[in-house]
């Protein structure tokens, strides 16, 4: 990383599901992945071994995380364990959100 | 923690400098701290050991992050790494901000 202020366009970007990208930035024990869904784009159920901390920045979304689902908008946080399926729906208005990992996700390098 | 979700009002609660609020809440290896500035509040100049990972959410302010300074508005994210000084000062509009800690402070606890 070429400094501490992390350029959007200097990410690296991947589509990870329909309808949602990613922009990543890695640190050293941790990495930045802001996600950006369309309107009611979906992330499929899934985990990884990483522990993933989070923030609605804006829009809203149906979040599902092991089994339990509740609705986040702006400003609403969560930690989902290593190991813990999660799945996400965006709303209608669409949903961005900033993902933290530990340790780095390899896989979105 | 009770669970994924990480609902504010149960979050543990500090003013870390005047003007400066922040909610914390730990998973098992990263830190959530939910940052609300006042207009003109400053986080004076200060380094940790952990590496800080983090994005404006709204208003803005100039970080300076090892000397290096920039005005950051909502999405713009940064990556501090260890032991690097920093220290921010909000705008007159103020700034809300999620930092993301890994290890855990314990200092926030």
């Amino acid at each position: 990383m070429p400094g501490s202020f992390v350029d959007k366009s200097e990410c690296t970007h991947r589509t990870i599901f329909p309808g949602v990208d990613i922009h990543t930035a890695a640190g050293r024990e941790m990495m930045l992945s802001f996600v950006e869904f369309e309107p009611g784009a979906i992330v499929e159920a899934h985990s990884h071994p990483h522990e993933q901390a989070g923030i609605v920045v804006s829009g809203r979304g149906r979040f599902i995380v092991g089994g339990v689902e509740k609705d986040l908008g702006p400003g609403d946080m969560y930690i989902i364990p290593g190991g813990v399926v999660h799945r996400v729906i965006a709303s209608p208005e669409g949903l961005k959100a900033l993902d933290v990992f530990h340790p780095i996700r390899e896989d979105y390098l």
